[in-house]
C-alpha cells in the first residue's frame, strides 16, 4: 500500500509560516509548539515556523512574532520538544527581508531558510540564498505566482538559480491556485531540465481544490518534497492538507495521529477566526489565474457571499 | 483553452438527487426550479430531479417529494422553463425501486433513468435497467462502492451488464470517496476491456478533495459523463463540485454564471442545516474505504469536533 517509490520524498509542513499570512502571523506560542511538537512525532521532514522579515518593512505592532522569528522566539519555541528528524525551516521573502538577519547557522536552531521570489526579484532572491548558503544552512529559492510566469522568464530564472547559487532546493508555487496537474507536469519537466542536483519542490493552494490532487501528481513524476499544512490551513483557500498527503502515502516514516490530535486541539478553534478552504470568489480567482488578494478582502466584507457581485468585478464587468 | 478533446463529454447535475440524501429529499419546489433553471441555462447536458423509489420501501411522511419524483411532481418542477439542450435523469435504486413505478416515455417529461446497484443486487438492476428501456428510456446502470469491489466481481458485473442488457451508459461510482487517481485509471481501463458501445460515467465523492481531480483524470483519459453538484452540495463530504468541472473545460458550451447564481440564491443558504464538505471524519472514511454513513452520524452529534475519539472507533480501537 506505500505510495513512496522510493525514500527520497520529503513532507514539509508550513501551517504556521502560510497560516500566518491569515492572521498577520499572530499566533499564541502553546499553538505553534502544539504544532512543532506533533510534526515531530509525526516524523514529518521540514517545519516552518515563519518569516524572517524585516522590521523595517512589517511593523513589530501590528505583526506577530512569527513574522520575523527571531533566534529567541524559535528557541522557546521548540525548548524541550524532542525534535527526532525533523528539521526546522524559516522563510525569507525576497523583497521583504534583510540579509544581516540571518545569524550564522552554528548560533541558530534553524536548518533550512527558503527564499521566497517573483521572478521579477531574482536578484535579491539569489543575494538572500548566497547569504544563507555561506552562513551554513541548506537554502532553497521558491518561484512564486509562477502560473502567470512565461516560459522563458521561468527558464531564465532557472538558469540563473542553477549558475549563481548552491541552493539544495527550487521550488514551483502555485501561489494563485491556478495550476491543473497538466500544468504542474509541464513545469516538472522545465524544473527538471534546467536544474541539476538540486532537489524540486511543490507549493500548491487549494483554490480548484487541486493542491492534494497536484501533489500525487508530482509524487507520481518523482518529485522531492512537497509543502502542506494542517487541515490545509492557509492564505484564502489555503494549501494541501498534509493529513491528507501523510494518509495517501501509507508510509512507515510518518505518523496520522499526531497531526489529527493537534487539528483537533488547536487548528479547528482557529476557524471561529479565521475562514479558510473553497469559497466560489478563491475558486474565481484560481480559474482566472489572479492574485487571491481581492478574493480575500471580499470575503471578509459584509459582501461576503454576494458571489455574482464578486464575478461581475473581477471580469471587469 | 478549451480543455475539451472532443464534442463528446457531457456532464449530469445531481445536485437534487445526490443533495437528498442530506434532507431526505425535502426540498422546497422553488428551490429545485431553480436549480433545474441553472442547468439548462449552463447547458448541462443532464439534470437528475431526484429518485423514483419505492413507497413500500420509504415513507411519504418522512421523505420529501424527490425521493419518489412522481410524474407530476416532475412536470410542476419543469413547468414553463425552458429545457434547451437538457435531458432529464432520475435514478432508481436496486434494492429500493420497483419496475411498475416507471410509466412508459411517451407519457414522461423523464429522459433517461439511471438505476444505481451494488454488485450484489446486480439482478436486480438488470431488471430494472431492462424494465426502463423497453419502456423507451435511455438507460445507465452505476455500480456504487466500487473500491470495496474486488476485479473479479467487477468484471462478472460488467460482462452481465453488456450481455443482458441495452443500457447506453455504465457509471464507476465512488460512493466511500477512497478512489485515487490511479485507481481510477485502472477502473476505466477495465470498463472499457468489458464494454463495447456503452458510455461511461463517473460519480466521486469528495472525502479526499479529489473529486474533481479524479474527474481531470478521466477527462485525460476519454470519459463520456461526469456527475456534478452545485458547491458540491452531497451526502457526506459532498460530490464534484459541477462549477469547478465548467470552470476547467472552457467550453463555449457551458455557461458558468447561471450556476453560480443559482449557488448564491439557494444553495449557500441550505449550508445553515447541512453541514457537506471537506471533515476528517469524511477524510478517515474514504482513506479507510468505508461508508460514510458513522463519519455522518459522527458529525451530527455533539460529538463532532471529537475526531480523535472518531479515529479510535473507525481503527477499531
Amino acid at each position: 500500500m506505500n505510495k513512496l517509490n522510493d525514500a527520497k520524498l520529503e513532507v514539509l509542513d508550513c501551517t504556521i509560516r502560510d497560516g500566518g499570512l491569515t492572521n498577520k502571523s499572530d499566533f499564541p506560542i502553546d499553538t505553534v509548539r502544539a504544532v512543532y511538537r506533533a510534526a515531530c512525532e509525526a516524523g514529518i521532514d521540514y517545519i516552518e515556523l515563519g518569516y524572517r522579515n524585516s522590521k523595517k518593512i512589517f511593523s513589530t505592532e501590528e505583526y506577530g512574532p512569527w513574522r520575523f522569528c527571531e533566534e529567541n522566539t524559535l528557541r522557546k519555541t521548540v525548548n524541550s520538544i524532542e525534535k527526532r528528524n525533523t528539521k526546522i525551516s524559516i522563510m525569507q521573502d525576497a523583497h521583504k527581508a534583510e540579509a544581516e538577519d540571518i545569524i550564522p547557522k552554528s548560533e541558530s536552531v534553524v536548518d533550512l531558510i527558503r527564499i521566497a521570489t517573483y521572478v521579477k526579484d531574482i536578484d535579491k532572491a539569489v543575494r538572500l540564498a548566497n547569504n544563507a548558503s555561506e552562513k551554513g544552512y541548506m537554502c532553497s529559492i521558491n518561484i512564486m505566482a509562477i502560473s502567470r510566469e512565461t516560459t522563458k522568464d521561468i527558464e531564465y530564472t532557472l538558469k540563473k538559480i542553477e549558475s549563481e547559487t548552491s541552493v539544495e532546493m527550487v521550488y514551483i508555487v502555485d501561489s494563485f491556485g491556478a495550476l491543473y496537474p497538466e500544468d504542474v507536469n509541464r513545469l516538472f519537466d522545465m524544473y527538471k531540465k534546467h536544474l541539476t542536483n538540486k532537489k524540486i519542490g511543490v507549493h500548491f493552494h487549494n483554490n480548484q481544490q487541486l493542491a492534494f490532487a497536484n501533489s500525487i501528481e508530482v509524487i507520481r513524476l518523482g518529485i522531492d518534497c512537497i509543502d502542506g499544512t494542517l487541515y490545509g490551513l492557509g492564505r484564502g483557500a489555503g494549501n494541501c492538507p498534509i493529513e491528507l498527503l501523510i494518509g495517501y502515502l501509507r508510509s512507515e516514516r510518518y505518523d496520522l495521529l499526531p497531526l489529527l490530535e493537534v487539528i483537533e486541539e488547536k487548528i479547528l478553534k482557529l476557524r471561529e477566526n479565521i475562514d479558510w478552504g473553497y469559497h466560489i470568489p478563491y475558486m474565481l480567482s484560481g480559474i482566472l489565474n489572479k492574485h487571491p488578494k481581492d478574493a480575500c478582502d471580499w470575503l471578509s466584507s459584509s459582501n461576503k457571499y454576494k458571489i455574482i457581485e464578486f464575478y461581475k468585478n473581477i471580469m471587469g464587468n
